[in-house]
C-alpha cells in the first residue's frame, strides 16, 4: 500500500489528499484498475475529524477500492481547534463557500490525472462525506458541472463528474436547519460558528442559505447516492437526510437511504476502528458499511475475464 | 497509515515484513495501542501469494488492528514461480523446516521490540495464515516455546508467545495428508514439490512427517485458535481442519471452527479485494471475516475510559 499525504496547494499545509493505494494483486479489476472513493471527514467546517478519515479509508480499501482522504478548507485550518462559547471569531476567507467544494474538485482532477499511475478507473470515482463533509459532498453533487466549478478550473464538466455519492448523517438543507436551530439555542451556538466558517457570517440571509442547500438543488447532474444516518441524531435532524432523499426521488436519481433507530451524531464506522468512546460503538448502525459495499458493488464491481 | 517493507535478514530480499500501521485517531485503545495481526500468505511453501497478503491486511486494519504481512522463506525465494511438472528440483536449504516458522519468530520479536513505536499492544499479537501459511502458523502455535525456537533466538519463551491464531484452510497433519495424496496422483505432484520445499526431500519418512504435523503436537502452549475452510476444498481435505480442531478440543484450548459448504481452496477474503477470477468470489465463505472479527474482539477489544 502506498499511503502519502499530498498538499493540494503550494504553501498550505491544511488542505491535503492522503492516498491509500493498494499495490498487491495488480490483476484485480479491468486493466488492473479499481474504483476509487474520495472521503471527506466531518467537523462543522471548523476542523476535519480524523475519526472520519483513515478508519473509513480502511473500510473502502477492504472492499478493494483505492481510497483518498481529503482534508478540505476549514475554519481552524488544521490548527488545534479552540472553541470558546460566546467568543466572536473573525471570518477565515479560506473556508468560505465555495472553497471547500472546490477542494473536492481539485482532488477529483488530481485523481483523474493520476488515474494510470494510481490504478484508478477514472469513470468510477465516488465521493463520501460525513456530517459537514457530507454537506460538502452533497454540494459537490449539485454544483460539479456549474460554472462556479468548471469556469474556475477551466475544464470540461465531465472531468469533474463524480460516479456516486455516499453521505453519512449529512447536513443538506440550511434553510430547514435554521428553523430547527431557532428552537435549540445550544445547537445554535455551533451552527452560528459553522455559519461563520462556511458562509462568512454568523447570520446568513435566506438567499445565501438556499445556495448552500443541496437538497434544494438536486437535478439530473446529481450522481446515484447512498445516504445513512440515525433517527436519534441530536445534532443534525433526520429530515436533513430525508429531504435530500425526497429530492433524489423527485429527480429519479438512483438512491438508497438507511436510517438506523439509535446512535448519536458522528458514528463514522460505528466500530472500534473509529470509536473514541463506547457511545461511538453501535452494532446496528455499523451495518451501513456492508449495505454500502453491496450498493457500490452494483456500480464498481471489478470485471473478470473468467 | 505507515506502510513499509522491512527486510528480516540483511542481504535477503525474499523474507520481508510489510507494515500496515494506522496513524490517525491515536486515542483508540489503551495508551493508544492496538492489537496486531501477523499475516502469513499461502503458496505451498513454494511462493507467498499476494492474494493472501494485502487484501487480508486491509480486512484486519478495517477492524482497527495494526497489521503485518510476513513473506517467509519459500522455495522460489520471491523469484517468479516456475512449476514444470515432472521436473526434479534441488533442495533450497533456506525454505526447509524449521526456517519458515523461525521467520514468524523473528517477525514476532521485531513487532514486540517496536511495540511502542508501532502502537502495538505486545500482549495482543495474533498470527493468521492461509494454506501453507496456515500450516506455518499452526507449527508456530505448537513450537514457539520449544528450544528449537527459544535456544535459536536466545530469548525467553514469553517474548515469542502468540496471543491467538487464525488458520484459513490450513494443512495441519502431514501424516494424514500423505495417505490422502497416495490416492490422488495429481495432488501428489504438488505435495511432492511442497515436501522438497519444506521438508528437504520429496519422500520424507514418517518421523519427519509427524514433526511437521501440528495437529499431533497441540498442547497447553497452543493459543486460542480460529479455523475456517470449505468442505468442497479439493486440494487440502477438510480433515486437515477438523483434526486440528479435535486436538484443540482435547487440550481444552478455546477455539472456533467454521466450515463452509462450497468454495475452492485459496479463497482468501472471498471478495473482490482478493479475487482474481469469479470462482474466488463466495458470498458465504466471506463470512469468515465478520465471524473472525467477533472472535478476535473477545480478546483484542480496545479498552475505553468512558
Amino acid at each position: 500500500m502506498k499511503s502519502e499525504k499530498i498538499k493540494l496547494y503550494e504553501g498550505r499545509d491544511d488542505v491535503t489528499l492522503t492516498t491509500y493505494l493498494l499495490d498487491d494483486s495488480p490483476r484485480a479489476g479491468k486493466d488492473g484498475k479499481r474504483g476509487a472513493v474520495l472521503v471527506c471527514p466531518g467537523g462543522a467546517y471548523l476542523f476535519c475529524s480524523d475519526r472520519e478519515g483513515e478508519p473509513v479509508a480502511m473500510a473502502f480499501a477492504n472492499m478493494g477500492y483505492q481510497v483518498f482522504v481529503l482534508r478540505y478548507s476549514v475554519f481552524f485550518a488544521g490548527k488545534p481547534t479552540e472553541l470558546v462559547p460566546g467568543r466572536e471569531y473573525p471570518v477565515n476567507p479560506d473556508s468560505v463557500f465555495p472553497a471547500p467544494m472546490r477542494d473536492i474538485g481539485r482532488a477529483m482532477l488530481m485523481i483523474k490525472e493520476h488515474a494510470d499511475e494510481w490504478a484508478v478507473d477514472a469513470d468510477k470515482v465516488a465521493i463520501c462525506g460525513f456530517s459537514a463533509g457530507g454537506h460538502n459532498c452533497a454540494m459537490y453533487s449539485v454544483y460539479w458541472n456549474h460554472p462556479i466549478m468548471t469556469d474556475y478550473f477551466g475544464v470540461a464538466a465531465e472531468q469533474l463528474r463524480p460516479a456516486a455519492a455516499i453521505l453519512g448523517y449529512p447536513l443538506t438543507d440550511y434553510v430547514a436547519m435554521k428553523a430547527n436551530v431557532q428552537a435549540d439555542p445550544e445547537a445554535g451556538g455551533l451552527f452560528g460558528l459553522a455559519n461563520t466558517a462556511f458562509l462568512g457570517t454568523a447570520e446568513p440571509d435566506d438567499e445565501l442559505l438556499a445556495q448552500a442547500s443541496p437538497a434544494r438543488l438536486v437535478g439530473q447532474q446529481t450522481p446515484p447516492t447512498f445516504i445513512w444516518s440515525t433517527a436519534a441524531d441530536a445534532l443534525v435532524p433526520i429530515e436533513q437526510s430525508t429531504l435530500y432523499a425526497n429530492a433524489l426521488a423527485a429527480n429519479k436519481i438512483p438512491f438508497e437511504i438507511h436510517v438506523f433507530e439509535d446512535g448519536p451524531h458522528g458514528l463514522s464506522t460505528a466500530t472500534q476502528s473509529s470509536a473514541e468512546d463506547r457511545q461511538q460503538l453501535d452494532q446496528d448502525a455499523r451495518k451501513w458499511l456492508p449495505l454500502c459495499d453491496a450498493w457500490l458493488y452494483k456500480r464498481f464491481a471489478f470485471e473478470y475475464d473468467s
